[in-house]
C-alpha cells in the first residue's frame, strides 16, 4: 500500500474518499488471518464476517488485544469528530507501525440512511480519515438496517393481527387454528411449545386440554392501549410520527393510534448491538416486550410466536461487515443503535471478532455515541456488562470550537455561519469551556481506566488555545493530551495520539461498573445522575413512578439503566453548557427494552424519527453521465 | 456436477433444496463467460451481474439466443407450477444436453418477503426443480426489494415535506432555500436545473429572476387531494391499508389520508423491471407522476428534486442476481412487479444479459406472472415493446387439477383439502375444462409464435385425463404437448418438454403486438378485451372516463395498457371459469405509472397489501440448534 497522498486545503469528503483505490476486501480479510470459510464477500469492498471467526479462535477474546474506546466532550450540533478520530487513530496505529500491521481493527456503527438524504449527510468519518467506499458505507451497506426494518414490522403486523383475530374467534376455534390438527397429529411449532411451557401446560397431552387450557394457550388478551411496539422506516419522514392505522373497510373498525420511528431506534437494533451469539439473539428477540395483557402481564414476541421468524430475518445481519480505511486498515461496521433511547454503541459481536483477530499486542478501537456522559457511561455500564470485556483506555475527543461554546461562546447552529469567536483566537473562552472537558475526564477516571485527550485540530486553532486545553486536561488527571490532525493528514496526523494510546494501554487498569444491577431502579438512576451528570436531585413524573412499580412487579428492575437524555448538556436542559451544578433532572417516563436488556428513563422529549428540511441533501445526490454517484457528503 | 438424486415420495421443498450442495457462484459465473469485473459475489451462492456484461457483448442481444416465455392457464388458488416448470425446463435444457452446457439461463422474479411469512410461503420453484439456496432466494436476497422500499418512501416523504414547507414559506424565501446563495454563487443542483428548463427559465440568469419566476420555480402547488403516491413495506400488514399521517403536534395540523402498499406494488418495482440501463432508469424515475398541481398538471419525482437520489438508492438493485438451480444451471433473479396493477414479468435487464451470455444456439427461459390472459399479454404488449425482443416460443403450463376446476369441479381453496373429483379420474371434467386451455392457446397464436403445452404431472393424473388434454391442445393448434414430471424428477422429468421447446424454437416465428400505441386509450383496452378476454362489451365508470380525459390531456394516452384484472377468470368475475362468453367487463378506474410506462385500467378491487392469517407461516420459521433455518416452505 502506497502512503496516502493528501492535498491542502482538504477537498470534499467524497473527493478524499475517491483519492485512493480500495484494496480487494478479500485481501484485507486474509491479512487479518480469516480463512475463506470465515467470511463472505459482498462485492469487491465489503465482506460479512461469520461468528465462527470468533468461535474458532478459542471463543474467548478477553485478555488478548488492547481495547480502546473513543468518546467525546459535550458536542456542538456540528459534531466534534469522534468517528473521524476513531478512523484516524486506526489508520495511524494500523498503517504506520510495521509491528502492528494486520493487528488493528476499528469498530464503528452503521449510519442510518435517513439523515444521508436529510440534513446531516453520511457518517464514514471525514477528510483523510474515512471508511471507504463511503457510498457503500452510507447506502444499504450489506442490508442489516433493512433486515431490522423487516423484522420490526413483521412483529408490528403480528401484534395487530393477533388482537384482531382474537376479537373475532371463539377460544376453541382459535386454539385449533394455532395448534392445527393435520392427519391426526397436532402441529405444535417450537414457539407454541415454549408458550405452553410458560403456562405450565408443557407436559399435558393436548387431547386432555380443557376449554380453559385452550383459552389460556390461545389468547394473549393484549390490552390495546398498552402496545409500545411501533413500526419503523429508515427514512426521515416526520409525517409518520403519529398516525392512526386500520382505517380500511376490511379492518372492520379495528384501528389504533400509533406511529413510526426511524429504524435505528428499533429495539431490534439494540438487540443486534448487545447480543453475543445467534442463540442469544434468538432468546433476546423472544424476550422483547411489546405490550401488557389485560391482567398487566408483559406480552413478548415469543408469546406472539414470531421470535423464530425474527431471528431468521436477522440471521445475516448478526455478521459484522468488514470494510477498510483510506489507508487499507480493517474496519468492522456493525449496528448503530440510537444513543438516547438506546445505548449508542457499535456491536459486541464486532468487538468480539476484532479482539480475537488482532490477538496479543493488537488494538481494537471502538466508538461510543454522543458525549462521554451518555455514550461512554452506557459503554461501561451496559455494553461491557453484557460483553464482559474491559477497556484498557479511553480517548476523549475535544475541539477548540466546542470548548469555546462551553466557555460562553454564541450558539452554534448547523447550516448557519460560525460566529467570529470561533474563527479567531479567544483563549479566555477556551479556558472557561475546559470545565466541560475536565468533568468528562474526572468521570471516565471513576471507571478505573486511563484517559487520553485527542485534541481534534482545526486550521483556526491557535497554539495558546491548544496549550490551555493541554494544561487543564493534565491537571484534571488525563493520562496525556495530543493534538491530532488526522482529518487533514490521515494516520500520519494521528501518530502522536497513537503513541499516547499505546503508552496508556501498557499500564494496568482497574475497570469497574458504576453501580451493581441489584440496586433498585431509582438508586441506579441516582448513581448515574450524581456521579456523571452531577445533578443535585431527580424529579419523577407520576407516569415514571407507575412504570417503576410495573417493571419492578414484572421483574425487570434488575436491568441496567439506559438514560435517554439530551447530548448537548450534562443536565437535561440542552442550553446548560460547560459543567453545570445545582440542577435537578426530570424523569418523565421510563420504558423497557427487555430483549436488548435495559430500561430507559426518559428525560425530556426524544424525537425518534427526524423530518426533512426544505432543501434536503437529496437535492444534490445524483449519478453523473458515467453512472458514478455524486453529491454525497 | 453429479446427477441429481431424487427420492420418492418427493420430500418437502426445503429438504429437496438441501439435497444438493450449491456450486460456488463464481464458478457458475465464469462458466457463463463472465469475467471478474462483470460480477460481484454476495456470499458463496449469489452474485450481482453488472450491466457491463450486456454492454461488453456488443450491446445488442437480439437475434442471438432463443427466447422462451413460460405462461399458464387460468390457475386455481394453489398455482399450477409456472415457476417450477420454468426452473425444471432450464434444468432439463442446461444439464442434460452437453451441447447446451452454460448456454441456458432461467430468468425469474424475486419473491416478496411478505407472503413468505404470511400464507403462501416462498417462491423458489418446488420439489426437485428449485432455485437454491431457497432461504437466500426467499429472504432479502441481495436487497433489491429493500432498496425499492427505501426509494419509494423517500419520495413519499419528499411529497408531504414539500407541501408542508410550501404552505409555511413565502415565494422568495422558499426559492432562496431551494437555490441557495453560497459564497456569492447560486447552488443549482442538476434536478433544479432540469426544473428551470422545463419552465422555460433555463437560460435566464438567476439574478434577473422576477418574483413571479421565483414563485414558479419554487412552488409545485401540489393538490393534496390528488396525491396517488403511497408508502410501501414488504410486510403483510393489512392495518396499513388506510391510515391518516401527520397526526403529531409538530406537523401543525398537516394531515392526509393515505396508505401503504406492499413493496412489490411500488411503481419503482415496475420501473426496475422495464428499464434498459442506468441512464434510462434515471429518466423513468424522474417521469413518475405522484400528483397533480392545482392547475391539473402532472407533478413528477423530477419536480420534487429527488429523482437523482432515487436512482442512487437503486444503483445496485438494477443489477440482476445470479443464482443456480438444483442442477447447477444459472438463474438470473430480478424484479417482481405485481401482475395486476403492474405487468408481472421479470426484468428486461436480466433477459438482456441472459440473451447476450447464452449466445447463438443458447436458450433464455423467462416467466410471465398469472395466466396467459394477463402475464403473457403484458409480456408481449408491454415488456417486449420496451425491450424490442421477440419471443421464439411460448410454453403454457396446464394441470389436470385446474382443468377439472374449469370443467365444473368444486371450488379449490388454499389450506382446505381437495374434493374427491381432484383425486380420482374424471375425464369428462377435464375434457370440458380444456376450453380454458384452448382459448389461451388460440390467444398466444395471435401473437405469431408457436405454443408448447407443458402438462405439469401430478401423481393422481391418469393416462385418459392426460390424453384428453393432448387431443384438445393439438386440435387448438398447439405446436406440441408434453407431460412433464420435473417436480418429482428435476430436469430429467422435463426432457420431453425440452425437446419440444427446441423443436418449436427452430421454426420461424412472426411475433407482433396486439395493438399499436397510437390508438386512443379505449381502443387499446378494447383490443385486449375483445381478442384476449373475449368480452362482449366494456363499461366505464365516471371516474374512468374522467381519467381518460385527464391522461389524454396530459399526453399519457400513447402508453400501453396494463390491465388490472383478476387472474382467476378471463372475465373480471373470478367465479366465471372455463372460457366464458357474452360477458361485459367494468373499468372502475384508470391510473398511470408514467415512469414505468403504462396506464393501468382497474377492473374490480385490487388489494395492494395482503394481511396475515390467524396462524401465519412465521409460526414454523425458526433456527435449529446449529443455527440452520427451519420451517421455510
Amino acid at each position: 500500500m502506497a502512503p496516502l497522498t493528501t492535498r491542502f486545503p482538504v477537498p470534499s469528503d467524497i473527493e478524499c474518499a475517491h483519492s485512493v483505490t480500495p484494496v480487494n476486501i478479500g485481501t484485507i480479510a486474509k491479512g487479518l488471518g480469516l480463512d475463506e470459510e470465515e467470511f463472505d464477500c459482498y462485492g469487491k469492498c465489503k465482506a460479512k464476517v461469520k461468528l465462527s471467526a470468533y468461535q474458532n479462535r478459542s471463543g474467548d477474546a478477553s485478555g488478548t488485544g488492547k481495547y480502546v474506546v473513543v468518546t467525546g466532550i459535550t458536542p456542538t450540533p456540528l459534531g466534534e469528530g469522534k468517528s473521524t478520530t476513531t478512523v484516524g487513530l486506526a489508520q495511524a496505529l494500523g498503517a504506520h507501525f510495521p509491528e502492528l500491521e494486520n493487528k488493528v481493527v476499528a469498530c464503528v456503527r452503521q449510519p442510518s440512511q435517513g439523515p444521508t438524504f436529510g440534513i446531516k449527510g453520511g457518517a464514514a468519518g471525514g477528510g483523510y480519515s474515512q471508511v471507504i467506499p463511503m457510498e457503500e458505507f452510507n447506502l444499504h451497506m450489506t442490508g442489516d438496517i433493512h433486515a431490522i426494518t423487516a423484522a420490526n414490522n413483521l412483529l408490528a403486523a403480528a401484534i395487530d393481527t393477533r388482537i384482531f383475530h382474537e376479537s373475532t374467534q371463539k377460544d376453541e376455534a382459535l386454539f385449533n387454528r394455532l395448534v392445527p390438527l393435520k392427519k391426526g397429529e397436532r402441529v405444535l411449532s417450537r414457539t407454541m411449545r415454549l408458550r405452553l411451557e410458560k403456562l405450565g401446560l408443557g407436559d399435558k397431552p393436548i387431547e386432555e386440554f380443557t376449554q380453559a387450557d385452550m383459552a389460556r394457550a390461545a389468547r394473549l388478551n393484549i390490552d390495546k392501549a398498552t402496545v409500545t411496539w411501533r413500526r419503523v422506516l429508515d427514512t426521515n419522514d416526520r409525517f409518520l410520527r403519529a398516525l392512526t392505522v386500520g382505517q380500511g373497510p376490511a379492518e372492520k373498525g379495528y384501528n389504533r393510534e400509533t406511529g413510526f420511528d426511524i429504524t435505528v431506534a428499533s429495539e431490534i437494533m439494540a438487540v443486534l448491538a448487545l447480543t453475543t451469539s445467534l442463540g442469544d439473539m434468538r432468546e433476546r428477540l423472544g424476550r422483547m416486550v411489546v405490550a401488557s395483557d389485560l391482567d398487566g402481564n408483559a406480552v413478548t414476541a415469543e408469546d406472539l410466536n414470531v421470535a423464530g421468524a425474527l431471528t431468521v430475518l436477522m440471521k445475516d445481519a448478526i455478521e459484522p461487515t468488514l470494510m477498510q480505511t483510506l489507508e487499507a486498515t480493517p474496519v468492522l461496521v456493525h449496528a448503530g443503535p440510537f444513543a438516547n433511547i438506546a445505548h449508542g454503541n457499535s456491536s459486541i459481536v464486532a468487538d468480539q471478532i476484532a479482539l480475537s483477530l488482532v490477538g496479543e499486542g493488537g488494538y481494537v478501537i471502538t466508538e461510543a455515541g454522543f458525549g462521554a456522559d451518555i455514550g461512554f457511561e452506557k459503554f461501561c455500564n451496559i455494553k461491557c456488562r453484557y460483553s464482559e470485556y474491559k477497556p484498557d483506555c479511553a480517548v476523549i475527543v475535544a475541539t477548540v470550537r466546542a470548548l469555546k461554546m462551553h466557555g460562553g461562546g454564541p450558539e452554534v447552529v448547523a447550516g448557519r455561519p460560525l460566529a467570529d469567536e470561533y474563527l479567531s483566537e479567544n483563549v479566555e473562552l477556551v479556558r472557561r469551556g475546559c470545565s466541560n472537558l475536565v468533568r468528562h475526564i474526572e468521570n471516565i477516571k471513576k471507571f478505573g481506566i486511563p484517559v487520553v485527550v485527542a485534541l481534534n485540530a482545526f486550521a483556526s486553532d491557535t497554539q495558546a488555545e491548544q496549550d490551555a486545553i493541554k494544561a487543564a486536561s493534565l491537571e484534571a488527571g488525563a493520562f496525556e493530551v495530543q493534538v491530532s490532525s488526522h482529518h487533514a493528514h490521515g494516520g500520519k496526523g494521528a501518530l502522536d495520539l497513537a503513541e499516547a494510546v499505546r503508552r496508556a494501554c501498557s499500564g494496568a487498569s482497574s475497570f469497574d461498573f458504576l453501580y451493581p444491577l441489584d440496586l433498585p431502579i431509582k438508586d441506579k438512576i441516582w448513581a448515574i445522575a450524581k456521579e456523571i451528570y452531577r445533578a443535585s436531585d431527580i424529579k419523577y413524573s407520576e407516569e415514571a413512578e407507575k412504570k417503576i412499580e410495573l417493571y419492578t412487579k414484572q421483574g425487570f428492575d434488575k436491568l441496567p439503566m439506559c438514560m435517554a437524555k439530551t447530548q448537548y448538556s450534562f443536565s437535561d436542559d440542552p442550553k446548560l453548557k460547560g459543567a453545570p451544578t445545582d440542577f435537578v433532572i426530570s424523569v418523565d417516563d421510563i420504558r423497557a427494552s427487555v430483549g436488548a436488556g435495559f430500561l430507559f428513563p426518559i428525560l425530556g422529549k426524544m424525537p425518534t424519527i427526524p423530518g426533512l428540511p426544505t432543501r434536503p441533501c437529496f437535492f444534490d445526490i445524483d449519478i453523473d453521465e458515467d453512472g458514478n454517484i455524486i453529491g454525497l457528503m
